[in-house]
């Protein structure tokens, strides 16, 4: 409960039927607000409550209100409340709202629609989801280039209640071919008489259609735009995409990224689903195959202990195998770190293409270190904590800076392959990295002894 | 090279010196992009172009120059150009240029400022960084209560090239203390005479000066803001936070959480600097805290194989050590599934502080899935490939069943417990869920073989 103190005067004022009062309360609350309240109250309450804003505000509202909720308010309002609604509700949101409802609801409603907007919503929801024409809008302001600042102003003031922004005016040739840009600022700080064209800017930042949509929210967020026009393939405008659209968008993907880092399958179909909406055996799909194919190649572990088994049974005072899971799972949490500074330096785009060898440079070097600070320790642990020779414990010392290097290698190398295949990086997760590390640590590990304790040692240890 | 066909154009245009024909071509690009094309000219011609741009464009372009690049520009211009310039940038860019240059460079400079300007400078730096203030800007348009929505726009009109943005008016009393909001659209849309008291919207979202950036961040993006504004603890609004910054930090903040996934330390203070910028013994520092912790904790794995290697000498034509590496590590990647699962949720909020039990039982069932699974090609694996007994087989799937289940629940309950303790989810990494399940996990496998192996089976495998 967010709004702890309201929610009694609430409902107070909704069961004495205070309409007006209420109404007048809310028109200065931020729709987003009043959704909260709304989910405050008891459901009967709520929806009561939505009820009674005005139709405009109502649409607001909805938008804030979670999937689940908008189904069910729309569900039980008589077709033409319903239509109205969808005629003053955000075009992207209403496509997405009228994709939601099942059959039996939508059609007594869009009779009441005009054929403009029933055409509309059917073409939004016609994209394929994840690209720029599925998140777009097509409430937007289009001005032709021969107006004047004072006509395109007087424009503005008429549209302005059903468009979702009027900050960003886009200039259009009479085949609504879009050919510049003027923001609303530019229009008020410019003389009345001017013409249009003459202070639009013509360099106009924008999205293709079937453009993928994170690189579209990438670009809202590199230029600082308010929203970004989208163009078909005949360089028409067909809609934009909102500064906050791109922030959903965004957030979306970048978790998605731990999702991908974690080892979960990512699923472009069910970009908004949250934790609680798929079904377990949604959850167990999207894990199975990455574990499997782990599992699968986590097998080789097994046939390299058998392999090197001969040289246990030459030592059986050292118990080679119970410092395995030690030093496997140190080479593990290298390689994690290196994967995931890697994932993050080619997120933010710090990391370009010519880079590899830089990188891999850096990130074996950081290995050295870091193997070294970490193979003292582990001498000290065989030698004085476990009564190791020293002979023994220079073997763990070593194969623990072996197996940092090859896993801050391999932590850096995977991704920067993934990404010069065409592959997401993101998909390298730290559990691959893990299994990769686990199977060539072992030999590394193994060589150690064998070179230390056999070759240069003589016999013992 | 981003433009490569205007770059031989710029190049000629620039070497016989078509000063006004430049400045002519570049008015209709977004600053943005004249940015990248002076990056991609050789350093001499992009710091030429950058000269003979007009002041306040010079302004904007330099917003989106590299760090380093900015440093410089500013580094080689006479004391009256740089004063000229920092007048006329949005000022949170200015406080922190100004913050990166050498006292050398700066010193000169500061007397040409007003001392309004210069006030401003050091108090916008003073701010811990992290919080709103520090990546507030003060150039921001407040309006008087009582004034007519026709005297708001003109004072609009005036001070709209000295502003980060117009499109939200906030709305303050004599003591300067936030009472209400205004958009640049409900300006628009209302009548020209009315009062702007009677307009506003009374519940403004607003963010406390000393408040983590990261939760402003989420409010600009929870309601869709443009921009946000900022109150001291007298309620005197002191900056703005506009949508651009907050894209900036939701960004920074969710990819330094696939660093702390991979089990990299977070490091608040070193918030701006990219994967280069730091030193090697720098990113040593920020990797060796975990990996010397998760190796100690790892230690105990060697005592637990040590503690149950009677069970190897029982049964020696098993060899249960060749198959620990392959288990643990189906536990280690199960066990990261699970933990990025849920810090993704805890991240997007679909997740509350009361659903800790629901996630478990939702988790642990998700790991018995999966466990069963794998446990059947675990099973086949050791009977069919390896040709051990059928009651050993099931040892193995029994164990990675239950480790599975384990596993699951460990990387669903420690990110729950850490928001529970007020610690960041975020920083349980990967390695560390490993970790903890490598020891765990041989337990398992341990207790299994003995229930298995010796209780039930009797003596043999």
């Amino acid at each position: 409960m967010r709004h702890p103190l309201l929610v009694p005067d609430l409902r107070e004022l909704l069961h004495d039927g205070e309409v007006a009062g209420l109404r007048d309360f809310f028109s200065g609350y931020h729709p987003g607000r009043v959704a909260e309240l709304i989910e405050d109250l008891e459901t009967q309450d709520g929806d009561a409550l939505f009820r009674i804003l005005p139709a405009r505000d109502r649409a607001q509202v909805l938008s804030y209100l979670d999937n689940a909720r908008q189904v069910r308010l729309f569900g039980v309002m008589p077709a033409t409340e319903a239509a109205e609604l969808l005629h003053v509700m955000s075009h992207d949101e209403r496509a997405d709202l009228v994709n939601r409802l099942d059959e039996d609801v939508v059609d007594p409603v869009l009779p009441h629609l005009a054929q403009a907007e029933r055409e509309d919503i059917r073409r939004l929801a016609s994209y394929q989801p994840g690209t720029a024409g599925a998140v777009m809008t097509t409430d937007y302001v289009t001005l032709p280039p021969h107006i004047t600042v004072r006509e395109a102003l007087d424009r503005l003031r008429h549209e302005a209640p059903d468009r979702e922004t009027i900050y960003y005016c886009y200039v259009v040739d009479h085949q609504r071919r879009l050919i510049g840009f003027v923001s609303l600022k530019r229009l008020i700080l410019s003389r009345r008489s001017a013409v249009i064209e003459s202070i639009m800017q013509r360099d106009v930042i924008f999205a293709r259609v079937d453009e993928d949509q994170e690189s579209v929210a990438r670009q809202i967020d590199k230029y600082d735009l308010i929203a970004i026009p989208v163009v078909d393939a005949s360089d028409m405008l067909v809609g934009i995409i909102t500064h906050d659209d791109a922030m959903d968008i965004l957030r979306q993907e970048q978790t998605e990224d731990i999702l991908a880092f974690g080892g979960v399958s990512r699923d472009v179909e069910a970009n908004e689903e949250t934790y609680w909406q798929g079904r377990i055996v949604e959850a167990v799909r999207r894990r199975i195959g990455w574990l499997l194919l782990l599992f699968v190649g986590g097998t080789i572990t097994r046939y390299i202990i058998h392999r090197f088994d001969w040289v246990d049974t030459r030592f059986p005072e050292i118990e080679f195998d119970t410092f395995i899971p030690l030093l496997i799972g140190t080479g593990g949490n290298a390689g994690s770190q290196a994967v995931g500074t890697i994932i993050r330096g080619l997120a933010l785009g710090e990391i370009q293409r010519s880079d590899t060898s830089r990188v891999l440079f850096r990130e074996v070097l950081t290995g050295l270190l870091l193997g070294a600070l970490l193979g003292v320790l582990g001498f000290v642990f065989a030698w004085l904590l476990l009564g190791h020779t020293k002979t023994f414990a220079t073997v763990i010392a070593l194969a623990i800076i072996g197996i940092c290097v090859w896993a801050n290698g391999v932590g850096a190398l995977v991704p920067l392959l993934a990404r010069r295949f065409g592959i997401d990086p993101a998909v390298v997760s730290a559990p691959l990295i893990s299994t990769l590390v686990d199977a060539t640590g072992l030999v590394i590990f193994y060589t150690v002894a064998i070179l230390i304790l056999i070759k240069l040692a003589g016999s013992g240890p």
